[in-house]
C-alpha cells in the first residue's frame, strides 16, 4: 500500500466503508452495514503503518482479530467519531498532511466536520487508490476467490438439479444458500433467483413464485469467503429451462454460451479491458443478439464490483493475478438469459475458476 | 411525509440509503448495498407526490414492485446518476428549492457534483426528516415488526433448546438461520452468535468453536420481513450457558433479568427516552452491577437502530406506535450476558412483542 501511497503523494489514506476497512484491517465490522452512524476507520499511513478508530463496542472483536495494534476508541453518542479520527490523524503527525479518504462513501456531514477539524491538512478522494490497488490480488487472496467460484458453482448446480416442477423459487434459493455454506462459505452475500414472470427483472428477490413448464429459472449468486459479514467474494450466474426448452430458447442460449467463451478467451495478460468487452460486443453483433449492457463483466474481491470494469471506458490493461468476473446477458421474451463465471488473469493467459463447461447447452431441470 | 417536509420549511426530501429509498418507494434495490456506485434516489415533494431515479438495469424491479410511477433511469458508465437526479429535480420545479437530502449517507463526491449541478437549490440535511418520520409505525409497520419479533424469538429458542455440548457456534447459527426462515422470516439480516471465549466480544462472527460445559452462549439475532434485501427488522438477544450454571452466573443473570424486566416497564406514552435510560442505569446501579453502556436500547424499523435512541441525551417522549427494543447487558468474566426483547408502545401502556418470559432464570442448554 505504501508505494500506491507514495505514486499519489499522500501521507495516508482513510478507509471508510465495510470493505476497504477489512481490507486494511483483516476485521470485517458488522456494525459499518447495520448501523451505518457508527463509523469505523482503518489509517494507513505511507511508512506502511496503520491505525483504527472504532466505536469502543467493537474494540475486543479488532483486538481479536485485526493486525492493528494502535486502536482509537470512541464512546457512543458521548463522542463524535470524527473528532477522535481528526484526534489520531493530528497525534501521527498528519495534520498539515495530504490524507486520502474513500469521499464517495463519507457522506457530507461527516466530511464537512473532518474538514472543520484538521483546516490545515489537505483531504482528497482516495477512493481510486484503493481501488488500484486492490485491482491485483495475492495467492491469499486468489486462493479465497477460487474456493469461492468452485463452492457457488457446485451450490446452484445443486440445487438446480433439484428442482421440481412446483417447487418454489424460494425452495430453490434456500437450497443454494444451505449448499453454499456446506461447501464452506462463510456466509451468503447475496441471491438473486427468479421464475417464470420475474426472470425478466435483474434482481429480483426469491418468492412464493413456482416453477412452471418451460419457464426460465435464473440465478446470480454468491457468498463470503474469509469472513463471515465481508470477505473475498463469488458472483456467478446460471439460466436453466424448467421442463423442456424450446428450439428457439436453445439456439439463443446456444449464441449467448459463444459469445460467453469467445469473451472468456479474451481475457490475458495485456488485454485491455476495454478490448475484453469490444470482443464481447461484437460477438453480439455477430450472432444477431441485441446488445445493451453497459459493462460485460468486473473485477471481483473484497467487493462484488471492483476495478477494472469491463466496459468501454477502461483502457487498464489486464494483468497476472487480477480475478474477473465474465457475465454476458441477453433478453428474451421469456426472461432473461445469463452466464458468468469467474476467471483469474495468469502471466501464460486465464484460468477458469468456475466450471462452466457443464452448462454449455441450456439446462432443462425439473 | 408532507406534513413533515412542510414543519421542516422542505420543498423536497432526497433519500439515498437503501433504507429510505425502501421506506419512500416500497421497492428493496439489493444493488445499493452490493455495488454502492450505483446510486439509487427517491424523491418525495412537500405535495406528497414522488419521483425515483434508478441504474436502468433495475428499472423493471421498480416497475414490478414500487408505488412510484415517475421513474428516470440513467445508464451505467454512460450517465452520471447525480446528473439525472439534478435533470429530475430541475424538471420538478426544484431548482430553487430547499431540499433535505441524507447527508450522513450522500458521499461528499457526489453531494458536491450536485450541489455545482444545481447553484441555485438549497441542499441541507434532511436526515432527520426522516428519522423523525419514521419514529411512529403505521399499523402495517407494526404488524411486521411483531412477526419478526415472534419469528425470531421462537427460531433463537428452538435452537438453544436443541444446542449440544460438542457442536459448533456454526452450526447453532445456521439452525437459526434456517428457523427464521421456516417462521416466514425474507432474510436473515444478522447473526451475532458466540460461545466460549468469543462471548466476551460484541459482534462476533459464529464458526468453528465447540459448545464446552458450563461456557456462555450468546446470540444476538434479525431478519427482514416483507421484502427480502431490506424490510422491517427485528432484533433480540438471549444468553443461556452449555451445561450447568454455576451460582455465579445464576446470580448476575437473575439481577440482570430484573433490570430488564424494570427497563420494559419504563417504556409507557409520555415518558421521554433518556427516562428509560435512566431507569436502567439505576436497575444497574441498585444491583451492584457494573453499567458502561452507551445506550440501552433504540427505534426499530426498517434500520435496526432507529429513533428515539434509548440514552440520556434523547428527550423524545415516547408516543403510541413507536416500536423499540430493549437490551441490557453486563460483562462478566466468563462474557457478555445480554437480553434484548421488542416491545410496542400503545395509548395505554406497552406491548411485549417477544417472549421474554421463559428467559426469566438463566437457560441451562446441551
Amino acid at each position: 500500500m505504501g508505494e500506491y501511497l507514495r505514486d499519489s503523494e499522500l501521507d495516508a489514506i482513510v478507509a471508510v466503508s465495510l470493505e476497504n476497512v477489512y481490507y486494511l484491517s483483516g476485521v470485517p465490522i458488522l456494525t459499518q452495514r447495520m448501523i451505518p452512524t457508527r463509523l469505523a476507520f482503518a489509517i494507513r499511513r505511507a511508512d506502511d503503518s496503520s491505525t483504527i478508530v472504532v466505536c469502543s463496542i467493537e474494540e475486543a472483536q479488532v483486538r481479536a482479530e485485526s493486525w492493528i495494534t494502535d486502536i482509537r476508541c470512541y464512546t457512543e453518542f458521548a463522542d463524535s467519531p470524527v473528532a477522535v479520527l481528526a484526534d489520531a490523524l493530528r497525534d501521527l503527525g498528519l495534520a498539515r498532511g495530504r490524507i486520502g479518504l474513500e469521499l464517495t462513501t463519507l457522506g457530507q456531514t461527516y466530511y464537512a466536520e473532518l474538514a472543520r477539524l484538521l483546516p490545515d491538512a489537505a483531504l482528497v478522494d482516495g477512493t481510486d487508490v484503493l481501488d488500484r490497488r486492490r485491482m491485483v490480488k495475492t495467492e491469499d487472496e486468489r486462493e479465497l476467490l477460487r474456493r469461492g467460484a468452485a463452492a457457488t458453482e457446485r451450490a446452484i448446480h445443486d440445487a438446480f438439479a433439484g428442482a421440481r416442477i412446483g417447487d418454489t423459487e424460494a425452495t430453490i434459493a434456500e437450497r443454494m444458500e444451505r449448499g453454499l455454506r456446506d461447501q464452506g462459505a462463510d456466509g451468503v452475500a447475496f441471491t438473486v433467483l427468479a421464475a417464470g414472470p420475474n426472470a425478466k427483472m435483474a434482481h429480483p428477490s426469491p418468492g412464493a413464485q413456482q416453477l412452471d413448464a418451460s419457464s426460465v429459472l435464473r440465478t446470480d449468486f454468491g457468498g463470503y469467503f474469509g469472513a463471515r459479514h465481508a470477505g473475498y467474494m463469488s458472483d456467478l450466474a446460471r439460466t436453466a429451462i424448467i421442463g423442456t426448452a424450446t428450439a428457439e430458447q436453445k439456439d439463443v442460449y446456444r449464441r449467448l454460451f459463444e459469445v460467453h467463451q469467445l469473451t472468456l478467451a479474451a481475457v490475458r495478460p495485456g488485454a485491455r479491458a476495454c478490448d475484453v468487452f469490444e470482443a464481447c460486443r461484437r460477438g453480439f453483433e455477430e450472432r444477431g443478439l441485441p446488445f445493451r449492457m453497459p459493462h460485460v463483466g468486473h473485477g471481483i474481491g473484497v467487493s462484488v464490483h471492483e476495478l477494472p470494469m469491463l466496459n468501454p471506458g477502461t483502457t487498464q490493461e489486464l494483468r497476472p493475478g487480477m480475478v474477473l468476473a465474465v457475465e454476458p446477458i441477453t433478453h428474451t421474451a421469456d426472461g432473461i438469459f445469463h452466464v458468468e463465471d469467474m476467471v483469474e488473469v495468469t502471466s501464460d493467459g486465464a484460468r477458469l475458476l468456475s466450471d462452466a463447461s457443464r452448462w454449455a447447452a441450456l439446462p432443462e431441470v425439473g
